[in-house]
């Protein structure tokens, strides 16, 4: 399946960029050796790099010219990043309390919960490191100063942080659709956006191409979102790399607990058919991105 | 005492300001309200604005001419809340287990442990939104791309955090004096640092004044920090607001631990010295830096 290929390919080139942005070397660490390392762990612990990919996408889809790497991997790298802390702090004993990810034990199992947090800090922190470091992209500074602000209003309390705390306030409660809608489009759909828009912005996207990729982007994110919690509530923990069925057990506001599994799936089918028809005024080097969100779809079942 | 009057003026200033970008209207946070009411909380928590202050008065010893609020001021906030973030995250739990900072109950204390993690996370993200808004300084981009990465740079895994990761690592442990140094240069230094070159760099310092505010920095942070573990080990709770003799008890390095109390004074009010050398070719618009370092000392009985 050809779409497997590309992201496969894509995921070795945004690994390949983290490695050389992510501090590989012990001299350039030096006392922070074993920080760094905490941090490297769960970067490294086999993500699907679909939020870098997306940007990746999102820029091709836009550039008159192959892309330079320096112009579009730092940013890919720093949205790794950001999502990857997310995730560390989400699994926290405080938060989701979760032990397992991608098969692999969380990171404050291994190094605590004070290492896990400071982990998470770090690569918050590294990401707008990378952003605004003039050695690391040839982008014009005002184009990467839009690029930080939408990551950095996507990631926040507007964003993921506040759709991550809106998430844990309303477990085992009941809540009108709206709220599930809201948390849903802050703590995923926002920095899936965002990822789009960046790549976008990079790319020299004029407005109207804007709108079109923040309008496919919400509703990739929306699928994205809807499927994860579908294979939560169907597939199996070795199946998932994490423990399935915890969404239920913890009385998460989710699709599937609100609609049930049939409705869910159709409204991620229908979040992908909206988001290619987003792309409609887009030629075939918009083609990985039409790909994409119609494999998002083929994971639900 | 003059510099008390400063440094009350300054901190009107820098809260109001903070105020002003810090999400006040219900109307702008919707659903987050909850969420930012927590960090709102510990961002009016009655800190000292040291960092801020620090900028505004690096900005007006360059400036040839009134900086306007626009370019220092949004600087300035983003400083505080990335410091009231780790404050929140220090006082976690699985950190530093602090229930009181400045006489009131911490952020875990009144929010849980993730609404407190959340809320540093928000403070953290919502720094670098200020720092790359548009709407928010006048700034020419280049200027603000260099001081996003000085800040970053200086918060993150290289500096602040990889200074509390390092702080934790060598609890109750033996340690060279060179690792002492290492935690107080990262830990606290980086930022206070960060503070004053941001303010150096907004308003258009030159090389040299960026080396000798450099100087300056590092020598008033290590003053900072020295100071503080002086009145950690010397004051009551009531007159810290936090709670005495923590370092002692939790085997902390600090310099106390390590040289006494004497000879600690001693090597503060040498750092102080050295700040006020740093300064010698800066004319009269340098004397609240002046002052404030002084005032440092005195603060130390």
């Amino acid at each position: 399946m050809e779409i497997k290929i590309y992201l496969s390919e894509q995921r070795l080139i945004v690994e390949k960029a983290l490695e050389q942005y992510m501090l590989a070397s012990e001299s350039e660490q030096g006392v922070f050796a074993a920080h760094i390392e905490a941090m490297r762990y769960s970067l490294f612990a086999g993500g699907k790099r679909i939020r870098p990919i997306l940007c990746l996408a999102a820029g091709a889809a836009i550039a008159h010219r192959p892309t330079p790497d320096t112009e579009l991997l730092p940013i890919a790298c720093a949205l790794e990043c950001i999502h990857t802390y997310s995730l560390i702090h989400d699994d926290l004993p405080a938060m989701d309390n979760d032990d397992l990810r991608r098969g692999k034990p969380t990171s404050h199992i291994l190094y605590g919960e004070a290492g896990a947090i400071l982990a998470g800090d770090g690569l918050l922190s590294w990401a707008f490191d990378l952003l605004s470091n003039k050695n690391s992209t040839s982008l014009p500074a005002e184009k990467r100063l839009a690029i930080i602000h939408h990551i950095a209003r996507a990631a926040g309390s507007l964003g993921m942080v506040g759709g991550q705390a809106l998430d844990i306030a309303h477990e085992n409660q009941e809540f009108p659709f709206e709220t599930l809608r809201a948390i849903h489009k802050s703590k995923t759909g926002a920095l899936i956006t965002a990822s789009i828009m960046a790549g976008a912005i990079a790319a020299g996207a004029g407005l109207s191409q804007q709108e079109a990729l923040h309008c496919y982007g919400e509703q990739v994110g929306l699928a994205f979102q809807i499927v994860d919690d579908l294979l939560n509530a169907t597939a199996t923990t070795e199946q998932l790399g994490k423990a399935a069925g915890s969404d239920a057990s913890r009385g998460k506001a989710t699709y599937p607990a609100y609609f049930g599994i049939d409705a869910s799936r159709d409204t991620a089918k229908t979040a992908v058919n909206n988001a290619l028809i987003a792309l409609k005024n887009f030629d075939e080097k918009a083609d990985p991105l039409r790909d994409i969100a119609k494999y998002i779809f083929t994971r639900s079942h």
